[in-house]
């Protein structure tokens, strides 16, 4: 127990422009000296894929699901006018334009300012996800581990 | 006043999979001793549906609202990948195989652990939504008494 | 430091349903006297856009978003069931029949009320928003601020 403010941030959502505002968010948070945890569920997982294919053996239905999702945060779709896959690309341009970081970047920070990232083992069960397919580094866990932290939370998102 | 933890999630979607998300979420912090309540507004409304035909006398408007919307839990579309219906068949196929609680059995599951299930009395109005089409045992309240119990809360969610 | 009970929504939607139960429930949190802030960000930013056009100078791609983007809160669609602008209509029907305030209402009130109105200065660069476009009376800030408020909150919503 230590009295750190807390924040936790449930990612369900597979978008870029929603995945990002966690992750900005998320490391807003930790320069302002909080524990900060994302627990990556459903979609939200897809942030965590490593961009390359990876060989790990899957049933007809998780191999279907494999194919179908983005690869990494970098493949993801926007939440609104993603004008098949326009829209990102025009969000890219943008943040190139005003020097804002980009997903993986951000990602790429969080990491290194320690902020907990956590890959739901039941969502990744149900899509299919192995451990192989995620980047290194994170944690697995399921919703008794989310509700422990975000009981002592001062700021509990669902994104 | 009890010290008991408390949760509270607003449900507004009425998508399949973040509706489960969110009875998941409930569920678990009920298991852990939590007071629980999901407050359900707008399209989350559609979860407390019951799935037979209820003879109620509507307006016009009323009767499309009624038509157009999920009648229960397991009549509801994805957030994302919902591909014309076949999405939610995907997942409630993985759901089965890897033994997952189906959606309405997660809202049976809710009930029997005493977690609070509320309607928006507003937005039933607007959607015109009546009393004899939702579940039983179900509680009315508007965001007064949402936020009665949510500033009180350590876990508040908006889904 | 006030002993006041705080509530801080990050609105992120850009749809009319949504933006709608954000202002509601700080509407109702300002009611019960709490201090309340909403953080317009991405899409958010849309519901502080003056109806009007506004003379200002931009770029290719900030004028693309800029026709692109609905202008004020009145334009949005629907998160569910928009058919192309239909649902907006139905859903503003329905509220007028039964005494409900509208959207840009809703935001005035909440300006009375003094719910504290921020729009996010990154997501305005992002987006080619520029003061002169949005509401007046509205403060601007970053992710900083938001977390200086959220983490002295008692409720805390992403919507």
């Amino acid at each position: 127990m230590t009295d750190k403010k807390k924040t936790t941030i449930i990612l369900f959502s597979g978008d870029y422009d929603k995945t990002m505002a966690a992750y900005i968010i998320a490391n807003g948070a930790a320069a302002y000296d909080h524990e900060v945890t994302i627990f990556h569920t459903f979609w939200g997982l897809n942030a965590l894929r490593k961009d390359e294919k990876t060989q790990v053996k899957k049933g007809f239905m998780e191999k279907m699901f494999g194919k179908i999702m983005p690869r990494g945060a970098d493949k993801m779709g926007l939440s609104k006018m993603n004008f098949a896959g326009f829209g990102p690309k025009m969000i890219k341009d943008v943040m190139k334009k005003h020097n804002a970081m980009p997903l993986p970047q951000l990602i790429e920070m969080a990491q290194e300012q320690d902020v907990k990232l956590v890959a739901c083992t039941m969502t990744m069960d149900l899509l299919g996800l192995q451990k192989e397919e995620l980047l290194d580094n994170i944690e697995y866990a399921g919703v008794a581990a989310y509700l422990a932290d975000a009981q002592e939370g001062n700021v509990n998102l669902f994104i």
